[in-house]
């Protein structure tokens, strides 16, 4: 398992102890039926996803837009531990082929904290200005909703 | 582990038998002080190389030219199968940071084949003008002749 450093400068952080136990956070997170319900902030939606869940397997989402517009998402997972640490990477396409357009790296870490559960979500890009890019998409607020979704969807399992 | 599908289009490989057992080419592939003594055709020469064997730890090389020019290599390891199969790709940094310059991924596979080894390097690139790129630089014999040089110090191990 790889060891990983945060650089401040580069990375996105979001740590939080939701009051759900990590094996229904990892259902959540792995299972397309799951993704669907919560994966993007309302009114945006996620449409469609498919998930091949193994090093080089495929995550792939539709995400659609309130206008109606979709958006495709490819990605490759990196590290698939159980109920522990999920990693994936759109540098990379299923089968690890490089990407035309790579953005970044997210590293989701599960920890049991009591009943619940401690989340990190870690966004990893290549130099300053995809760090703030992401930032300025809003990636604390959407990423924090997400998960906010998450935790409701994964009350009414 | 994930099944590789060779798309003729995007992808180079080189294909050979050789005559020594896989744990020795094994061992020259995951050893810095191996791979110095192999890894690039002369009268090029790698004159540093470090490798932190695991998913997401650093494969690193120098190369140095023969009009003494170095070029720095910096490359992630993806799956580290001992004997088997050796994954890696400069489209991430170790730690799986996306890198500035991603160019392949590179998957050796080694099968038992009587007393000596079936080797298969490919190359997989995400688009055709990569893999022209590649063939252009010489791939096949660069390769090739590399593989020339990892059998002969082999033999001498």
């Amino acid at each position: 398992m790889t060891q990983f450093k945060i650089n401040p400068k580069l990375d996105l952080v979001l740590e939080r102890i939701v009051d759900v136990p990590r094996e229904l956070v990892w259902a959540a997170w792995t299972k397309p039926e799951h993704i669907v319900k919560w994966f993007t902030p309302a009114p945006w939606t996620t449409i469609d996803c498919e998930i091949d869940l193994r090093p080089g397997g495929m995550f792939r989402t539709t995400m659609r837009s309130p206008e109606g517009k979709d958006f495709p998402n490819m990605g490759c997972f990196l590290e698939v531990i159980p109920n522990e640490r999920l990693v994936w990477t759109d540098a990379l396409l299923p089968g690890y082929r490089p990407s035309e357009k790579p953005f970044f790296t997210a590293v989701i870490a599960l920890e049991k904290q009591g009943k619940g559960t401690r989340y990190t979500a870690t966004a990893i890009h290549r130099d300053e200005a995809s760090r703030k890019q992401h930032e300025d998409m809003g990636f604390h607020q959407g990423w924090g909703t997400a998960l906010d979704q998450l935790v409701a969807h994964v009350k009414k399992m």
